[in-house]
This record gives C-alpha cells, structure tokens and sequence, in this order.
C-alpha cells in the first residue's frame, strides 16, 4: 500500500504553526507577536520569539534567537539543510544574519510592506553579490500571521 | 585661558584605536580581525569583536555584540545620543540593527565594498523608508582598518 504523504503546502502549514505558537508566546509578554522555528530533517532545532522589550535589546528578533539556537543545537555556524518559518517577512538585519547562516530556505506568513528585507523594501535574500541566496517562500498561514500583528497593533493604539 | 579641545577628527581616531584594540582580540582568537565599541558621553557603554567562529553563530558580529551590551549598560532598547565606532563598513545585518537601536552616528574605517550596509551594497542606515536614519563618517583612521582585514585574508591563503 502507497503512503500518503503530505504535500509541500501541508508541510510549510504545520511549521507555519509552531512559529504562530512562539508568536503567541511573545503576545503573552506584551511583545509584538512574531515568532520563529528553525526546521532540520523534520525536528525543531531552534525557536525564538520577539525579545525587543523583555531582554532591551533591539536585536533580540524572533529570527535572530532562533538561529543562535539552531547553530547551538547542530554546533555549527552553518544551517545547511535547514529551513526557517517565521510569521513576519524578515527586516534587514534578520535577512542579513540568514545570508549568513547559508541556510537555504526561508518561509514567512505575512509581508512586511515598510521594512522587509526579503522583497518589500530590501531584496537581500536574494542578492547576487552577497555569497549566498535563499529561496523565500511567502504567504504561508498568512492571515493568521497578518492578523495576529494587526489585532497587536490595533490594541496598543486603544 | 582658553582650553584647547580636541577636534573631531582627532575624537574619532581615539574612538575608533579603541575599536582597533577590539578587532586585534578577534585576530588572536582566529577570527577575521572586526572591533567595535559604543561611546555614550565619552565613555565605552559597550564593546564587541567578531566571534563567529568562537561561538559557532553567524550573528555573533563585532557591531553585535557592542550594541547588546551597550543596551544592557545603558538599561534601554534605544542607543540615543551614542556613537558606535566599527573598523569596517557594518553588513546589511548591522546595518539593520543600527537602524533598530535608533543610534544617531556611526563612524566605520575600511568600506566593505562587497556586502557593505551603508552605502556600498546596501543603504540601509541612510533609507527614508525606515523609522529611523544614521549618519555615516566613514575613513577614520582607514589604512589601520583595512591593513589588518587585508592582512588576516592574506594570512589565510599562505
């Protein structure tokens, strides 16, 4: 008997989801709600969520702790193989530090019209003249990611 | 009498020694020579060279590190009224953090003219579309700046 497995589209959904779950986790912590999980042969290896008031680090980003902890977990500086979902199109200095990682794939949920750096603003991902370029992956999960951001936004301005 | 005050250009020389200093901790650890430090009413709050490879993380950015440490000094996300003093021209990710830290000036020696953020890739730090803009000194004390970079690569390849 054929197993069945499950497409792509099932397959980005169900990490799309473990990075909502981080997003809640800043959420509860009054943080802007983004969250992130690096993936490696199927298993979480890293996972951060938005730490900008908690830790009064402007570059404690849901992205940037998860691949200290994914290089942490796979002890290397390198996230070859692997993949990052994040619930928000990464900014510029989240993009950088994934050029720098040579991971190869990145998924987000919602675009960052103002200030991503994976298209919107900057197209850094995919820049030839940096040594490295990732395949980006948009609009997974995205209302739930877009919706959960504005419902955030739309609270601090009651 | 008059007091006699130093100049700015012989202000940022002895800002930027100090980043020197930083940049040769990196190159007795193996790591490609990159200092930084964050003066805040002429004092270092914060202090960084490249660890990349000591801690195994693509993040761990000489800029990095200082601004961190610069926030947790100074107890606050934003680094108003401070000057962060790099050796070389911040990548798109520092260059993104900058911005992020809402710092006013950054002084670099050497351009990066392949992956530089701040002007020669990238502008980030001078983009309109983002919340917050830098101003840029670059060339303070270059030659120290570049002949150690270009040294360690040379070093590299015998």
């Amino acid at each position: 008997m054929q197993e069945i497995l499950p497409n792509a589209s099932q397959v980005h959904q169900k990490y799309m989801s473990l990075a909502l779950l981080e997003a809640e986790k800043a959420l509860r912590n009054r943080e802007v709600p983004i969250g992130a999980v690096v993936i490696h042969q199927g298993a979480v290896v890293g996972r951060g969520h938005n730490m900008v008031e908690t830790l009064n680090d402007p570059t404690a980003h849901a992205e940037m702790i998860a691949i200290t902890a994914a290089c942490e977990t796979l002890q290397t500086k390198y996230l070859h193989n692997c993949t990052l979902y994040v619930t928000l199109e990464p900014c510029p200095m989240c993009a950088g530090a994934l050029v720098w990682s040579k991971i190869p794939t990145v998924v987000f949920g919602a675009i960052d019209e103002k200030s991503g750096g994976c298209g919107s603003l900057f197209n850094i991902c995919e820049n030839n003249n940096l040594n490295h370029q990732i395949e980006i992956i948009q609009g997974v999960l995205e209302l739930d990611c877009s919706e959960m951001i504005k419902q955030w936004f739309k609270s601090k301005r009651l």
